[in-house]
């Protein structure tokens, strides 16, 4: 094993080992609007739920980085999610992905990245932000929270407060999605992503295997 | 599409339409001590990486659940990282997932599943709670902040101080993981599982074309 010291690491070395150590990560592709009604969207991978009661998410957004046409600069969707207090997290699966990446090009902030790539808006239920039609779910959010790091990163907690389902997935008798019909993608170190096809079932057994497994 | 409003289900409901709508995720299998020095292991899956400058990650830890034989108590991993302060992060590939999911379930406090489940011990090299041999890669951490969000859900935010590779995995040179030679397990819904070996590449181009792609 070798032992590298954070320390000694710049932030762009801290972001490769540590992008490249943890996965495969969940991709929410985040849809918020600006004071004037437009529309944004953005993936991020630094994202995960938290907690289910209250149901939390966390979402790690930095600045725009020295590749970008507009380093240092805030992100449109950190921008939004402050003013407005609402985002969609849209879930991603392999027929949209592609779609999603050109989503996380630097545009402008007057270019609406939906209508770029070709993503269509549907409405949501309950909040202003409308969610990403071919998502196969999609999350409504309300800012919970956020927690300011440092300069150049906040992350941001969000309460969903309700949810979409394309219907094959939902099995709404026993309130599951059906895992075998969903299947999102995950993103490992770069630009390299993984399909979630390859699949395996190890149930926790209780600790006295007498009680059921936890499945 | 079907909409399900959050406010109309109950804890346990919110758990499977949240971890079944969100993945592939990291799998943390995190050591920590107690004051008595026993080492304790833990998967989580509510798990991510939110930063790299500072170098943050998350945890979601909820109580000991009503299926298990300590319902109601504190997990043994959130009480140690509070009287401790430091934590290991193991990351989980194949070969030690099955041992890994076994240290979920609920031993008693003076059980170490690390012994249990025929895991080996190395130590860390700036923090006291050791690593696990076993893992690829390992990330030694101190407590960052703690987000009690409710009764029954700590958030805890931890900072990576070091990281331990296994050696063909690091590429020392580039100062990047070799992902090529890196296979984590990702959770899915319930007791699935998926393996990341079903991969693509899809580069983010700049925003006019002319620039270099994010790779």
């Amino acid at each position: 094993m070798t032992y590298v010291s954070l320390h000694d690491l710049n932030s762009r070395q801290r972001y490769w080992l540590i992008t490249g150590s943890v996965g495969p990560r969940p991709i929410g592709l985040v849809t918020s609007i600006n004071p004037g009604g437009q529309c944004n969207a953005a993936p991020f991978s630094a994202f995960n739920y938290l907690s289910e009661e209250p149901a939390l998410l966390a979402i790690g957004i930095d600045l725009y980085g020295d590749e970008s046409h507009r380093p240092g600069e805030r992100k449109d969707t950190l921008s939004n999610i402050v003013v407005s207090g609402e985002f969609v997290i849209n879930m991603v699966d392999e027929p949209m992905l592609e779609r999603a990446v050109r989503c996380g090009t630097d545009h402008p902030s007057h270019v609406s990245e939906i209508n770029e790539v070709g993503f269509t808006l549907a409405p949501s239920t309950v909040i202003a932000v409308p969610r990403i039609e071919e998502a196969p779910i999609a999350w409504e959010c309300r800012l919970f929270k956020i927690l300011e790091c440092a300069e150049s990163r906040s992350i941001v907690l969000g309460e969903i407060v309700g949810m979409h389902f394309r219907d094959e997935i939902l099995d709404e008798k026993a309130m599951r999605v059906r895992v075998d019909r969903y299947n999102p993608v995950g993103r490992l170190g770069g630009p390299t992503y993984c399909r979630t096809t390859d699949r395996f079932v190890v149930p926790v057994p209780s600790y006295d295997g007498r009680g059921k497994a936890r499945v």
